[in-house]
């Protein structure tokens, strides 16, 4: 595996230009948020991923976090690197200051969860899921509840889970058993759950566990499930760990990737119950869940981001050094053949639109959250809830094709394990599987945020796009003219169409989707980088992902409109 | 992992209305092949993949061979399923009677290789190679070679392997340093080979190395190539193995899949020199390479056909039985859901025009080859050139796709190794690396294939097509002509351009191409099928690609017919 330099100018320009960070510091609470600000936290950052943090991602993946006589004990240097994480106070760079935070955008938090990532995607899963547990703690907990949990977390001392999934209910949650009983104060809390990212570890001093369970007599389905705390140590005195809970990792389940994040099979209530405590009221579990949900959401959709990038760096420094054949009668490297520059290109284009449209949602979930105006608030909410499937689902489709192109070029050697390619496309495959599939974010997307708002969310997107193109310039205008007018009239066709026909049209539609608006930033980036140092390559950018990939999701189009009833069940004979 | 059925209906309408196999037994040397004949051996061969190789697949995947003082151990149930198919005459299907073989046509020795492939696709890996040593010594070998090596191989007590790869020459095979010097009647051979697969195992006898070396003073590059046999063992008396030959595996390397396929490091030489026997003339190498590359181009398309159909069958059975959430008000499996039957639709329908393109293309291969008419044989030959690498890169780029899709139906279950869905992941993204990337195929195609014939050959194939568009029938006749004009529009340009811009358009225009042909396959099948029994998905799955996939093919076009200097390698920065 190579090594992995953080792309701090495109970061840098993507924050600026497409992300508008200057203007962030005019939001209420951001004021110290400045342009220096970030430079400083950015290189801070990307030293600690290129030398802390990067060294340790094939180790993680060859030697695994192991699970024995009941504790997890990560991979080597994890436990340190983690330590200097927390020390460093990156846990808390987005959460309040009063709770030890830092108070830094969801922006700027976005593109420090591109680095993470691109340096060590699974030991960032520790972090990502913290900050889900915190998310729901600061929404919805009681004030003691923050100053326990949410401090303990956003100090970095302990970290989150989020435990979601039994094995009869994956997307369908609802169908959860897990069971919780009032016990004085507290609950007790019976069950089991699979899949739960860090539930046990050897990182940190304590574990909260974020646990959806249902009440003795709660109403079936999502509307009869209630989010309990389920700390691993009871709180003791001075913050301090104190009393085990009863609840215990019974497995790790062996997977094709991310090898370094124990995904744990946890027992709740084996013996006299596991001591829970209410986050918000009864039975609204799912809305505390949604908290946690959206904002991890986003963040899978920052992992593919991150794995991308990383790939892709590792792709071009082979294609640059490995030298096959001829051109213009001297040798070549693979990196100067047309064939192997359109692959490479192709993941620089995507990467760079994947980047852009990460960040620009990182600035409505700042405005969401800050603005001091309530209209603004809510179009920031509208236009967050409509691109957070977009980030999810497109990032990590993208971060697969992307992985397995880099390890194509790397032919042969890509197949070999040591070479560390393998390892971009096994870690990225869970990508659009956990924190909703890609096809739950797909009819998300075609279903309940195409009717949010009375419908307007993607047409106010649109009008702004359609003032863009006049400025677009000779060449990309009429191609992103082409694409908009395909997505203005799938987005027409599926508000006015059924919940079969949406469904039935919504994983093309939501890959059109991101992928016209990923060609109406790249343009926006082209026309900024004229003004910017070190920019040069949007353009040419824009000019190949609009020319070149664009036209592909325009394909899509006669799938979106299709009647749902070619999607017949009788065809699918072996 | 699920059981594995072999897929006959569909193999036998694809073989009589897509491959016309009725006619081919009117072929000099073919007149036993009749459709009954065919019948009787598929029903055998899936009995066999389906009772023996199939549930050895995964087995496979989790021991792995395993190098052991020099001796490769394979894993668990392999050796007993090769003695069982080499015994069942499997190894000699396609190979002359007079050399131990049977004699059936290339046609149906490829819906074999897509039932062995299916079952097992590591364990035919050996077959696979042995199928190409055999081809070499048919077409340059002495008679004396062809008895001693060919029978052995074609009746299955000898594998073969073939040798070509070496650090430094991969794809330029032509700087391969592997040495030959002459020693009276044969030669010496002194080198390193990489990528050897089943380069040595326990399954036979003995294994015939096919080992590209250069001899002194040989002009450089590939016409200073020449091919040797280097037996592991020296042919002896009666053709039993004799005295052990100068060459030993160094290593296995440790890979993303294939793990039941000893993917070797090979050295020739160490102590006196491995004999090796000349292989037709001195310098003349890569001709009989591209003997034996052609047909294992073709072969591994094949691999990617069956691998796909497995990952599909595994998906179809999981999203059948795996329930979450309602419809119409009771639970649901999620094959009901329409994003769901997408997903298991696109991967069937693609599987569907895979198929009918290696079966065709199967078809060309035997009239090439025995037809009494010169002029078809040389215009089966051309059918054939353009062909091969369609269904190498086409087939092969399919089935990573489809084994991604498969996995993702599985849900958080599809990460997990013991469900099997990884492994046809991990294991099909070899395929579109070795035998040639598949970004040479896409070169081969756009560079020389297109120039052959003076330029003919794909023009002889459109006019076929534009004949049959009246017939296409309602709704497909304009998607099929508009994908199809799309496609002489690119051959057009790319015949008139330079070899930039052909290698610049290379990939994408094998895609538009192979994409294009496999919507008039399945049209051609739809309108096949109201004749024939059990074949009534086919005009619902040609519906279904024409009008929902093949679109996104023409958006390929403007990548094909882009300036080349769009692919600009000062792009290329992190």
């Amino acid at each position: 595996m190579t090594a992995f330099t953080p792309p701090l100018d495109d970061i840098r320009f993507v924050l600026r230009h497409i992300a508008g960070f200057e203007t962030l510091s005019g939001l209420p609470g951001l004021e110290h948020a400045t342009p220096d600000l970030a430079d400083v936290v950015l290189e801070e950052a990307g030293r600690l991923a290129a030398n802390v943090l990067a060294p340790l991602n094939q180790t993680g993946d060859r030697v695994g976090s192991v699970l024995e006589n009941g504790v997890v004990r990560t991979p080597p240097g994890f436990k340190e690197a983690y330590a200097t994480f927390a020390e460093g106070g990156w846990m808390g760079a987005v959460f309040p200051e009063d709770l030890g935070g830092q108070d830094l955008p969801w922006t700027l938090n976005t593109a420090l969860a591109d680095i993470w990532n691109a340096a060590n995607m699974t030991f960032q899963l520790c972090p990502l899921l913290t900050q889900g547990a915190v998310e729901a703690l600061l929404h919805h907990g009681t004030p003691e509840q923050k100053e326990t949990y949410a401090r303990s977390m956003i100090e970095g001392r302990w970290t989150g889970a989020m435990c979601l999934t039994e094995p009869q209910a994956g997307s369908d949650v609802g169908a959860l058993r897990t069971r919780a009983e009032r016990d004085g104060e507290h609950y007790r809390i019976f069950g089991q759950k699979i899949f739960i990212t860090f539930g046990e570890h050897d990182l940190a001093e304590n574990i909260v566990h974020m646990v959806l369970a249902r009440l003795p007599g709660a109403p079936e389905g999502t509307r009869g499930i209630s989010l309990f705390i389920v700390p691993k140590f009871l709180p003791g005195e001075n913050g301090a760990p104190g009393r085990r809970n009863d609840l215990r990792c019974l497995k790790l389940e062996e997977k094709l990737g991310i090898h370094a994040s124990p995904t744990c099979v946890m027992s709740y209530g084996d013996e006299e119950g596991a001591v829970g405590y209410l986050l918000g009221a009864e039975n609204e579990g799912m809305r505390c869940m949604f908290t946690m949900m959206n904002n991890a959401r986003l963040a899978v959709g920052h992992e593919g981001l991150g794995l991308a990038e990383r790939a892709y760096q590792q792709a071009l420094a082979y294609a640059r050094e490995r030298v096959q054949g001829r051109r213009d009668g001297r040798p070549a490297t693979i990196a100067e053949f047309p064939d192997v520059r359109r692959t490479l290109l192709r993941m620089r284009a995507q990467i760079a639109a994947m980047r852009a449209l990460a960040y620009w949602t990182g600035s409505f979930v700042d405005r969401a959250a800050r603005s001091a105006d309530a209209t603004e608030r809510a179009s920031a909410e509208g236009r967050v809830a409509l691109l957070t499937p977009l980030v999810k689902a497109w990032c990590t489709d993208l971060a697969q094709e992307i992985a397995s192109a880099a390890l194509q070029v790397h032919g042969g050697m890509g197949f070999i394990e040591e070479t560390g390619a393998a390892q971009h496309l096994r870690d990225a495959r869970i990508l659009p599987i956990y924190e909703g599939t890609n096809g739950i974010q797909a009819l998300d997307l075609a279903g309940r945020k195409l009717d949010m708002a009375e419908g307007r969310l993607p047409w106010d997107l649109f009008e702004e796009l359609q003032g863009e193109l006049a400025q677009a310039g000779p060449g990309l205008e009429e191609a992103l003219r082409a694409a908009l007018g395909a997505l203005e009239g799938a987005t027409r066709h599926l508000q006015e169409a059924g919940p079969e026909a949406r469904a039935a049209a919504a994983t093309p539609y939501l890959r059109l989707f991101a992928s016209t608006l990923g060609g109406f930033l790249l343009a926006r980036g082209a026309r900024a980088a004229g003004e910017t140092q070190g920019a040069a390559v949007w353009p040419g950018l824009a000019r190949f992902y609009i020319r070149q990939i664009l036209p592909e999701a325009i394909g899509l189009l006669p799938a979106i409109t299709a009647d749902p009833g070619e999607l017949d069940a009788g065809l699918l004979v072996a």
